[in-house]
């Protein structure tokens, strides 16, 4: 596949290192940037032939196959349609739009234009996403009940993060997105988001936007996914999750605490990691961040569903339906209480299972719980069927 | 000092394992059991030298200095007012009562009996949380942003928690009372909670009351208290805290993952602790459970307090706080919105520092954020302090 | 007990801790000190009665039930002579004498003098040790076949440990003593160590000592202890231990990795933990250090037998060994090979099961291994009792 | 890059997994097995062209450039000149000969033909090596001292790598290889092996080979390479590297404990990660297994130094050096005395520099340590220059 890359920022960067890294028959052709400088210097770094500051011109190369849009939030939907109307095949980085009116026109676009769309939303392409996955999907846990996905980390790298006109909101828009979609993931992207509670707040920064919030969002059948994002951890960037089921759980840390450590007394020279705030003392690089963060599988999945013709893992409706979560969010901060996430087109299941699961002791019970106590014995709790009265009993 | 022990639980069993533990001077003399077998078996097994069915008997044991209450909830009142009327300093297991009104009973009642009176919220006496604390009252994370609490299992061991009837609620009422107090302790308990949004579902177990529940409780001064409850939680006893401050973060595990790993073939025959779920394959076993829970320097403060006229670290009106806070919580549960935490004598600060951390960059600006990119390159975010236009620039 | 503490560096001041934490019935009387200064500020910070800088005085004080050793190594001999001259129990820090010779002295003067003597190698006390063993004495992993067992730190406080005439050595008589009595201690106290290799190095430090040392101790039923030690190892301290048995497999972290994590950007404070090396950037502090490395349980397990006329887990004849196998040590290092261990009298087993366990497949085979491959496919590998063939087949 | 794969087990299995993941530009176009219904499955599985079960023909063909040898490591030789002889690159898996005779025989061969040749040892092409590694070069943790590299798992999965004629030995050859490569890549590949001491054993199997290994290498320059290898080891696969540097550490667990926990009650169905025990309770699943473990990195460097006409980071040399290594370690096992490492041709540097790191605290004091004590207090060990004593002060 030929790529034109459009932007220059950290996340064209890592695209950039993804594509090209390790013996990809994948190769980004052109880049595109707004600013003449960053445009030739990172054409020349990344060894790209053609450079331009003009998005037509970066869209419309024959030689392209694949427009990878890595621009800050409010240029997303200018190059977007532009690609649309260019018939190519189009990535978007995350979130797709600034709110979900502006997804929903995203979406409404590439599907008149009939090109093929793809959601980057690295973190589900993860290796430790993508085996947790296939365990749920395996039944390895049981019916998933709850999800934490947690992203936190001392604020973004750039200016337009910061600004609500340009980003569209703080720590929610940047960061709760991922952790939505790794929540999606989890309990089933069939499984219709319901309603949201979500506290947000701005603790520490000297900005319009919250640098901090907390939200739950409720399935239709029952199973929460809550999010926890922030601009004001100290300490490195936390990405990690938890997954809890009907018959067994998972833990997953992305970026710290991944079995790499490094105390370094006079410091580490330069770059440690994403968001680390410190290059001596104990450390936690990560072994193959570009990997690990799930870049490489994210294009795998991308770059063979355009030839095989098919759906990729995340697509443009998974990214509206992210922003009309988020929506909520933003309205429940201010009602300061649940609120409904408004979906125009629900395409997955309408009926849902329960997530209960009783277990039949016997007949005429319900077992609660059995245990074994530290004096060696064993008991049950049980629950009569009838009358609802709860008992215990030794056995 | 001498004890009266009012319950044979898991709870009596911890506590006089505790108090009986090392080489302490303090002795349990007395044990007060509802069944003659369990009174007999605990009092032989631990060597107490007295047990009863009586109530009163066992309360107004001249040698006794101590009444401990490890009873199931909806006997505390009762144990408590008879313990004050018999002059005695009293001790309670977590919760204080099944909901605030019955907590403000028993405050009252001890305070009017003028009796020492201690409430046995172990999990802030941890070892880890005790030096934790320490660190945070030292300033090494700065003010206290966010407090992330979760204690989660596969469910209680007795029968009478599973019935709100008598112990008030369901895994809040179990397990929340920890997790408000942990928040409290470290947000700092002369901080006014003063609203909360609570989720709670009874998600898998044939229960009335709720075996999974979310909260946030928000404090005067901006902090978050979140706790995190279950009792469907698979894999052991989660039992873990976060907190985010604006200079600094904490993380602590006082269960699973303790720097103990076990893996067994056959089977490690008969207890690994408490609400371990296996018994073979991967285990977490933890060194010291009555230590690491938080027993030995709980007792430690409460009888030194006691000794030397001082208040302990937790009293009741502590737990009649935790009980408010709980019943809030309720409360948001069925009104699906932040509802107020009503504590009739707020006997902390009446006004607070905002948490806020504005940081200066030069005259014009302030700091929003430094980051060292992969290119190395290093850069800040400022925000122009009058008219607030957010800029970046290369250093 | 009345306790006389002899020393008031690092170790007499962890000791005392100990002693007078928590709620303890045991407390320091008198304290010695070859400073009058350090002595007195010892008792007085301490709360100690008395304290003198003569050694006969301290030893002879009536009131003085258990001395406890806590000074160099070189001044050990004297105190324990002068102790079991007055009749008092005494109770020895690691390592018991500079070489096996003294130790062998010390302990017959003990003996001869009938009196109660404990080795305080708190290190297989600790709450985790005791767990583990315990663990291993129910037969959780099976037979132990390896232990290995780790202390590095950046060297220790005191100038006495870094002249090996007063120490008796560097790294090796400094830590080597903790790991080698743990392995001991898992492999089976009864199981006679037969020989040992050790490499030994002064690789950084500017001494006549070894800063570096590993060496592996063969016991008679084949099973290794292997220690590792060194006073050049940057990052805190590390302490811990690992041991494989035939079902299964244990790992324990002392120090770091406790499930206490911080980071702290200003810089916590002052003290973080024994031998931390920063206090800033990623910390690990101990939840309560004094309980950790065990000296409240060998206190406890001390004082109880003195008091039940019982032997100590750990008596002087442990402390013999641990000099005797160290003394072959430096042998080794010198000769470059394996080393025979001398005991003088061995007082364990005679005679060993060997460790090998042999699993039958069928009548005519020996299973080797069974897997279950990536494709699904599940096979074993088989030994031909007879001619000795390895086959393998799927099943 | 055409391929042809020589072996159609375990490792031609993750070889060919590597190759064809992710959107890989070189391809397997032939695969040799030693029996026609592996050779036809594994072809069909991976969708490989065109499988044979005649060496020759698979090496000769003209479509292949690069041939890779994935067999037992008796049929490496012959392989090996097959592919010399018609002229191909060729890679090879560890450990490159059955003993450093053979080893020297290989390298000549490939040598004077005059074809490329890479020695596929993959753990040090393992993402988290490759970042310490660079790390090391950095110099962020000082001159390495010491590294511990571990590998044990409960055994092989086939039956060759039992029978010493086909392998060449046991753990050592099997695991030692690897860890062996790991220290050196750590202290430096152009520093000389000197020596080595090694201990092995047949602890548990009914096997003729060692079961159980611990080895130490000794470098010219002093630093230490320690290897521990088991095929006894219960609890899975343990790969993990510890590193000391004259002013840092490092710790690396490349396969459990990564950061990825799972506790399944009813059993994830089927295959967890390679070598592991259980597939229930509490489960350590490895992200993307053949990315952790190296294969791509290893593969991009050799198809990259292929087509640059560059010596990869591992030739056939550095196998070499290894086999002879480990032909030392074998004989010391019977000798039971430090032994010569025989290499007939040394490549790397004739005079290294010393480790040692003396840091200078004034103009006749050498600085030993400095602490913080409990108390707060500050203090230095020195050593005089001139007369050598040892002292220390408060500062």
């Amino acid at each position: 596949m030929n790529i034109a890359m459009l932007g220059t920022g950290l996340i064209g960067t890592f695209y950039t290192m993804s594509l090209h890294g390790l013996r990809s028959r994948d190769k980004v052709v052109s880049v595109y940037s707004r600013s003449e400088e960053r445009g030739a210097k990172f054409a020349k770094e990344n060894n790209i032939p053609r450079w331009t500051t003009n998005l037509q011109e970066a869209v419309s190369d024959p030689e392209v196959d694949v427009v990878v849009v890595g621009l800050p939030n409010d240029l997303h939907k200018e190059a977007i349609f532009a690609a649309a109307d260019a018939g190519k095949a189009v990535l978007c980085t995350k979130p797709l739009g600034r709110n979900g009116r502006e997804a929903w026109e995203i979406l409404q676009k590439v599907e008149q234009a009939g090109v093929f769309h793809g959601y980057l939303e690295d973190l589900v392409y993860s290796p430790k996403h993508l085996k947790a996955h296939a365990s749920v999907e395996n039944g390895a846990i049981g019916k998933v009940l709850w999800v934490r996905s947690r992203e936190a980390h001392p604020g973004p790298h750039s200016d337009w993060f910061w600004n609500p006109e340009k980003s569209g909101g703080g720590a929610i828009i940047d960061l709760g997105c991922h952790c939505i979609e790794i929540g999606r993931s989890f309990i089933g992207k069939n499984i219709r988001p319901v309603e949201v509670v979500c506290w947000a707040d701005t603790q520490v920064k000297p900005i319009a936007a919250e640098d901090h919030a907390i939200g739950l969002v409720k399935y239709q059948n029952g199973a929460i996914g809550q999010f926890e994002v922030s601009w004001c951890f100290r300490g490195g960037m936390e990405l990690k999750d938890e997954v809890a089921g009907v018959d067994g759980s998972i833990r997953l840390d992305n970026f710290l605490r991944t079995g790499f450590e490094m105390f370094s007394a006079p410091g580490k020279k330069g770059y440690v990691a994403e968001k680390a705030e410190s290059d001596s003392g104990w450390l936690f690089p990560v072994g193959d961040e570009v990997h690990e963060l799930g870049y490489n599988d994210m294009f795998a999945d991308m770059f063979n569903a355009i030839e095989q013709g098919k759906k990729p893992i995340e697509d443009f409706y998974d990214g509206y339906v992210v922003n009309a979560i988020m929506d909520a969010c933003y309205k429940s901060v201010k009602t300061k209480k649940w609120e409904p996430v408004e979906i125009k087109e629900w395409r997955g299941l309408d009926e849902v299972e329960p997530l209960s699961a009783f277990v039949e002791y016997d007949e005429n019970h319900w077992l609660v719980k059995e245990e074994i106590l530290p004096d060696g014995r064993k008991k049950v709790i049980l629950k009569e069927k009838a009358g609802g009265e709860i008992i215990e009993k030794d056995i």
